[in-house]
């Protein structure tokens, strides 16, 4: 028997089997296709799995079932999903409408969620009950697992770290609001910090390895010169990793999990965001005289869609 | 039988009988003694339980079990105290050492979470499996509520909404770090916020109200004033609320509680303090097109901590 993972994406469906020992162990795409109408769209990615499987030299009995991670909210409870706006999906009934196609067991929900349940179970926090996973991105994303189990919240709209209220008043944000965390923590967020701090200082390695063109700023550019030891970079990175330590801190203060796994772009700096984060965030725990949660780097990236999908239950 | 509720205060210690529907049937009290030993505090409060049951016209063999609530934290597993600095109690085995002088099943946990219990199983959230109860006091304490039981985290230091970053880099916190959400949604921040604001304006109502001294505003004065219309308290008042509402969005959208419960000595404003916020709030929920935790009082006021005590289980 196998389980099947799908990792739905703005511009690509990512579909694994996936053993019992949560490897994937055959994988195929589609193109996303928001021109389709919704029934097409699932038929289309309930034949790519049916195809998936038989290339991979099983058959549609051997399904166990399937899970799929959407970028949006869904009730895994109805199997409904409640919004997608990447994928035009609104209040659409995606187990029904999917079953039709093929009937197995069905399971959705978001995919930040999915990505946390996978290192939970697979990756870095695997044995753990309870984990918070933080993906540090263009946003912030994050899934929280209690006692095993996804949470997210009595109507599927939790887990969205990202707009906590971080700083009162602070930097406008995409949702609307002013302040949320995103804004101080995400990769887009280090962008910022770096773009605004070059106006005064064009003389830094920051501006020089983005040919002068503050528009090409990207989070890599600041991390690498402030590995270089770049005046300017090194100052920019310690205020967005006492940020980072700081939102770390107060998720610990509310949720105090068994381990808190940080993913995405930004992850990939490895032990240089890893090791001052670690130094840092006990400061900001207001128990901080106890045991805390270690803070660990996710380890299955772009695999923990599908895994994670195919871990639903 | 009944259950024994137990609320260690800083001042007294409150004992009572509670009923299988959730009542106190039979009350008594005695001082916090932090000049005796840790096995006499102990042996005290079981003195004191056996003679309250006795009073009330039962024996010891009808007590089903004792629910501790304290203002620290404590691992319910183990039914250790690991700190609770009102008593002088750190790390110690309050259960073994309970069960020396009455042996009984012991169950034991912070005060906020037991609060949060008691709501949810007998109080305004009664019938609801998660909730989110934030005690708007001196300070914000905060119990968590999910799938039916206190989550307090994997270490039980979680809980701690006071002490989540609300304003980066803002008022410094009795925790030693700066802009936590207590300093902008207790009392205690309501009443800072109308001392800085009467400097400019010494003829506000809650000036006044005072006896024109700043040290004399609480955080009635002010919500007093606000209702008399004073134009300054209006300005305050509606700043604090906008503060509360932000909270209060952001556990919506990181926890998405079946309901937000709100209690504690602010919370005694009612429909002045209910009405606005529940204008408010859902601005700052990012999937705010979507059902949305309605925000509702406490309503056991006092009583929740011995009723949330005898809960635990």
């Amino acid at each position: 028997m196998v389980r099947i993972g799908v990792d739905v994406g703005g511009t690509g469906i990512q579909i694994g089997l996936v053993s019992n020992d949560y490897h994937i162990i055959h994988e195929s795409s589609i193109p996303t296709r928001t021109d389709l109408t919704f029934d097409e769209q699932v038929r289309q990615i309930a034949d790519c799995i049916v195809s998936t499987v038989r290339s991979a030299g099983f058959t549609e009995n051997d399904i166990e079932s399937v899970g799929i991670g959407i970028p949006g909210i869904a009730s895994a409870k109805t199997g409904e999903v409640i919004k997608c706006t990447n994928m035009g999906w609104f209040h659409v009934p995606f187990r029904q409408v999917f079953n039709q196609y093929l009937n197995k067991p069905v399971h959705i929900d978001n995919d930040a969620n999915v990505a946390a349940l996978a290192e939970s179970v697979a990756g870095v926090s695997a044995g753990t009950s309870s984990s918070v996973f933080i993906t540090i991105g263009t946003g912030i994303g994050s899934g929280i697992i209690i006692n095993g189990r996804i949470w997210s919240g009595a109507h599927h709209i939790g887990g969205e770290l990202g707009h906590v209220i971080f700083s009162l008043g602070g930097v406008p944000c995409t949702c609307g609001n002013h302040g949320c965390l995103e804004r101080y923590c995400s990769a887009t967020a280090l962008i910022r910090m770096a773009r605004e701090a070059v106006e005064d200082h064009p003389d830094s390695l920051i501006l020089r390895s983005a040919d002068m063109d503050p528009s090409r700023i990207e989070a890599k550019t600041v991390i690498d010169a402030a590995r270089a030891k770049d005046p300017l970079a090194v100052k920019v990175y310690d205020f967005y990793i006492d940020c980072l330590a700081q939102a770390i801190g107060s998720v610990i203060n509310l949720l105090d999990p068994e381990v808190i796994v940080l993913g995405g772009g930004v992850s990939k700096a490895g032990s240089f965001l890893l090791d001052p984060i670690t130094d840092k965030y006990p400061k900001y725990v207001v128990f901080n005289d106890q045991t805390l949660p270690p803070v660990k780097l996710a380890v299955l990236g772009s695999e923990a869609g599908i895994i994670g999908a195919a871990m639903l239950s």
